[in-house]
């Protein structure tokens, strides 16, 4: 099986400048410190999720193009695949449960992807988009456990090194990631191997930073508790994402609601940057004094796509 | 007396461009057209307002730095004079209106300035400030009706133009640019006089548009109605920001409280940005229908300093 690989990385991150100029780097004052902020938020379709589809995409052979693609979310990873689609003239279709929020459906439609309704409560969607795939000959493209789609969210990793190096002379001593399949942070360890890689979860969503601290693969334990992080609520990581933060030596800590809610009101008030709960964890792991700032530290901001009256409601339970 | 000219824009860039990174020019799809937004609200302090006061104040004469810098401002400039001060190690005073927003009030603080109040109604700001000046032998920076200023601001056209260029191989083809004073519009019509021009103001506030039409300055009438954008509540314009303007040709527009509210959910939405009022106002312009949306068209997101609670409000008022 194809594992991902730094090689990867930077294959995918040349790809990636040919299509979207980088998100800046936005310095934070944080307690004397300056934190550095990846605004992923800032991506056109307002998440990372571009960068894994883009990579994906663009190495199916052209004799496959055809097909098409077949993806399962509701979320920030629908609209990617769907974004890169687009921008390629492929096929897209997204199998979403048939409860999703209008806005969410439309907005995946508006790039242009079919959508592929379930039932939730009485069917599978991995099963579905699987037999979607077989049926049609098409590329099945997962949120995270894929070697391609895991390069590509990495080279958020090479872009925090280029912008670092020029802006203080020096690559990042300390990169604090949100994790939720763990795309992106072992995509961020593999472009940064010199770097500390740190991963912040939701509490009770944290199996990444127990699976870490195990040395194995650990799930989420049954009924987890409520999260407001919809882009990070994954029961179980992969292997191919496990793999490289075990390997880098990765830790991670779970933050709060309260925790993320404040780092959410910190980007709207130093920043003026819109980033959703699961976008906003690393931000707030640190905010908190769970990941202390060393001497050039980077926080990826993942992605921005929030419901104003959830928005307005963080905004008004402000201090 | 000395007024603003192409080539002190070009000296004003190369000055900024070395202690601020450009912000992005990022692209929104409205009704199948891309309108380019340059987010100026992502600079240090929330607004492009250091450009002007980076350039005034790095032309001071080394003997005249002891006495500092004095400034008048409602928020932005005087984050903007503070921000610079404080980077080259000189003393600033804001004068500032007690009413002003409590955020503004304490980020100029935070940048070290020294903050005096005055009353909006009963007491002049200028006469304050020249007051302050003149005693200790300090620079005045005026928020718009300076030379200096202007070229400064109008830094923020260089970059639209190298950007586009960059993004779509051609230069800008019309920037639609929020006006209080005028003076990042005048700044920008020296920066690009091949662009069409237009600026946008509050309704009821919209002296500069009337004054392009008159041919000569007009000031805002009498007993103006409210308007959210603090940031623009010039009452006059003057001759170094109107002079430029009317010489390229420029043309105004005015937009409602509800436009503007409209412009900062979609920069919230589809943007994931923070934009304030009175920064919203090209934006709403263009979405309003009011300025078409030509071949390559730009507009300027000016700031995004603006109250957690009045954000809520907009962001509930939503459709």
């Amino acid at each position: 099986m194809r594992v991902p690989t730094r090689e990867g990385v930077l294959r995918a991150a040349a790809k990636v400048a040919e299509i979207v100029p980088e998100t800046p780097l936005l310095p934070l004052h944080v307690d004397g410190k300056t934190l550095w902020c990846k605004a992923e938020c800032l991506q056109p379709m307002g998440a990372f999720k571009l960068r894994g589809a883009w990579h994906r995409l663009t190495d199916i052979d052209a004799s496959d193009w055809g097909a098409g693609v077949v993806a399962f979310s509701s979320g920030n990873h629908a609209q990617g695949v769907a974004w890169a689609a687009r921008r390629l003239g492929m096929e897209a279709t997204i199998v979403m449960p048939s409860d999703a929020p209008t806005k969410k459906l439309e907005a995946t439609k508006a790039l242009g992807a079919a959508v592929v309704l379930y039932n939730r409560m009485t069917e599978s969607r991995e099963e579905i988009a699987s037999a979607l795939a077989a049926e049609r000959g098409a590329v099945l493209v997962p949120s995270f456990d894929d070697p391609w789609v895991i390069e590509g969210q990495g080279s958020v990793g090479i872009e925090i090194a280029a912008q670092m190096e020029r802006l203080v002379g020096a690559a990042p001593e300390r990169i604090v990631i949100p994790c939720g399949g763990g795309g992106l942070s072992a995509g961020i360890a593999l472009a940064c191997p010199e770097a500390d890689i740190r991963i912040a979860e939701p509490e009770g969503w944290d199996d990444m930073a127990r699976s870490l601290v195990a040395g194995e693969i650990v799930p989420v334990a049954p009924n987890p508790p409520f999260t407001s992080c919809d882009a990070l609520q994954t029961l179980r990581v992969s292997p191919l994402t496990f793999g490289p933060l075990a390997a880098a030596g990765a830790k991670g800590v779970a933050v709060t609601e309260a925790e993320i809610a404040e780092a959410m009101r910190v980007a709207f008030g130093q920043l003026r940057l819109v980033v959703e709960p699961g976008g906003a964890v690393a931000l707030a792991a640190v905010l908190a004094g769970k990941v202390p700032i060393a001497e050039r530290t980077a926080v990826v901001l993942s992605g921005g796509n929030v419901d104003p009256a959830a928005f307005a409601r963080v905004l008004e339970g402000a201090r």
